[in-house]
């Protein structure tokens, strides 16, 4: 528990410099770490090797899937976007130190909103070890700090990219020491979610198990969705080819995706139905027709299908259903598709698309942080933004309260 | 509990219908609800004699305080501001369904980030009964729905005027019905707590007691404040004068507040410092010099004083004990003012000017949730913008993600 209160109290102080750090600093943070794992990668891949061999027998008992399998392993292309990516995030424009609106409140007294980072962020990710580098860039790029725990089954990577990304922060001049932090053990995690004094919020990216344990295992402000069950409602005047086409994407282009598509409302009165789920089952895959539990989330060629009396029950079903990721109607009707847009409570909701379009990269976002299906602080993908709040100065002229309280002075509320 | 689920779950069904009322029927109903207040104010004034009768006998057995009876108390003129406040709000612009921007992802893909209401949300608050319309009235203009709980001490006013709003708002055509839903036992409450599947946001308003039993009793985001331990930190090269006021305003001109100033930092080498604590004497505040606990809400004319050897140490003084509501330094050294407005770490930083403006009426913001020390969703005082978050639209033409994946398609990411 020390370890991990010291861990924190660093990353907090760290926060406390990085939250006024240039742009400057910061893009130069980035370039050098991207400089770095190109000079490392070898190293890097050494390292990921380990982890693959230890995989590989993970896999052969059956402990792990292929899928995570595939996720671990880091090759030239995977590395080239890591790198890439960096180079895309120094080019957008910084989020923090930004004034939202200026506002006279009297003669001598300017409130200003101005755009904040949040403090010290955990992320708890599985797998993937691309990840470190995603989420510590954007930790950067927008001024907090970070503590990271990454899944067992790729230490060794973590380990190595976590030495080369400190390494590279080490080289630029003035920028702060533990930016960004790494933990390793179950144990540290269980006392990190304790740490509400110096822990901002918690990203977990994984499974559903983790998101749910970690939801219910703290009182820091979690952002994150724990699972993605997306529906597509086929409307009457739905286009019988798109419908195919839009549906084949939603499930299959990446099925275990959280936006993939999950269920299948089906208009009773949409002539091709019969058509429809022949098509899908040519593309294997295996249709439910009403299932016990339309909350359930496959992420396999899996789709639940229900028909639906009308629009109405549509939106009704989703609501109650649905968990509120993305959904979409597929529809000619435009008083149908405003009525679903409007009706349908989830942080995505789309027309005549498929549900795959849910990312932050294809929302321009040009980096994600997670998607999220809370209802407050960031809803759907989060990009940097989501890693910002905002502080009110009020810059004064030696005011006092009183003569406005009495009304002896009036406020006059300007937007400047 | 089954009760208070039935209830949540018709708020929730009452939520579904208000996220997209218009702007008309929703004003109609603060209306509606304002002419209700002044038709029936004398029946309201007949409920809270009851409750002062009660309070009276709370008052002599020392149960409650002056202040806490005081705030129980219903006049003319705390009746003729609540009915003024909802014609403000009336004119006040609506929140919701507002197109934040509006961007093309690629030719027919088009996203649109949207304003919309929250949820459901919980408001628990103690004694003052205005705060019932008060809390209404934000929640039915932001398109949300509200489960209240009051204070015991007010249950008669609060159960009459409960009566007055819902009479009003079944009077309006197409208003949804459970939108205003009151509660009434601890009970309920602690219910309340545990119901994450529907309630989407709780805001404690009254002590820190209170606001800390709710944050440390549900997984449910909570907005709001426990302490408010504001600073003021006087520099080396402050006004004499101007400190004297701004302190003595700060302190005394309603010193249970929560925006009112804890812990005075004076600079070592600010020149008045002895003139300036006897001024505050004089003042009748009982000034207590490096007292053992930093992070105590006095809410009183007691003020703990600490000489500081610089301004950073002022600001790590802050940044380590205060709870991140208002700190304002008084300052003529423009360097000085923008380190400490910059790295003090909390929601409201002034300069030269008195904590107490740190309020949503104060701010311009028409009307106040409540103030919050969260580093997400919202900080500082919260006016409507805080009841609303936002859902991505994507308008699309029968896209798939697949030739993107395969880089057959690209995105153009523009903004419209």
């Amino acid at each position: 528990m020390e370890n991990i209160i010291n861990i924190a109290k660093n990353a907090k102080n760290a926060y406390l410099k990085m939250m006024n750090l240039s742009s400057n600093l910061k893009n130069q943070a980035l370039i050098e770490i991207a400089k770095k794992l190109e000079e490392k990668k070898l190293e890097i891949f050494e390292a990921n090797k380990k982890d693959l061999e230890l995989a590989q027998g993970l896999l052969e008992k059956n402990e792990i899937n292929q899928a995570t399998f595939n996720r671990l392993k880091l090759d030239e292309n995977k590395m080239r976007d890591m790198i890439s990516g960096l180079y895309d995030l120094v080019e957008l424009e910084d989020v923090v130190n930004k004034t939202v609106w200026e506002k006279e409140l009297d003669e001598g007294l300017v409130l200003k909103k101005i755009t904040t980072p949040i403090g010290v962020i955990g992320v708890i990710f599985e797998a993937r070890p691309d990840c470190l580098v995603q989420i510590s860039s954007l930790i950067i790029k927008s001024g907090n700090a970070v503590i990271l725990k990454g899944g067992r089954e790729c230490e060794n990577t973590n380990r190595k990219i976590f030495e080369v990304i400190n390494c590279a922060l080490n080289e630029v001049q003035n920028f702060p020491k533990n930016v960004v932090n790494l933990i390793f053990s179950r144990e540290d995690v269980k006392n990190l979610l304790d740490l509400d004094e110096y822990i901002n919020l918690i990203i977990p990216r994984g499974s559903n198990a983790l998101v749910k344990f970690i939801q219910e295992n703290t009182k820091i402000p979690v952002l994150g969705h724990a699972s993605g069950i997306c529906h597509i409602f086929v409307d009457e005047s739905a286009d019988k080819n798109c419908a195919c086409e839009i549906i084949k994407d939603a499930k299959t282009q990446y099925p275990s995706a959280c936006n993939a598509v999950e269920t299948l409302l089906i208009h009773q009165n949409f002539e091709f139905k019969n058509e429809l789920i022949e098509y899908l089952k040519a593309q294997e895959i295996e249709i439910i027709e009403n299932p016990q539990n339309f909350d359930k989330e496959y992420g396999d060629k899996i789709l639940a299908v229900k028909i639906v009396e009308n629009i109405d029950c549509a939106i009704e079903h989703i609501n109650k259903f649905g968990s509120g990721h993305t959904d979409s109607i597929l529809s000619n009707n435009q008083e149908n598709i405003e009525k679903f847009m409007n009706y349908v409570d989830s942080s995505s909701v789309f027309a005549n698309c498929s549900t795959r379009f849910s990312d932050g990269f294809r929302y321009g976002f040009g980096a994600e942080v997670g998607i999220s299906t809370n209802k407050t602080h960031a809803r759907g993908p989060v990009g940097l933004e989501g890693l910002t709040i905002y502080k009110y100065k009020l810059f004064g002229s030696n005011n006092t309260v009183a003569p406005y309280a009495k009304g002896e002075k009036k406020f006059t509320h300007k937007f400047l």
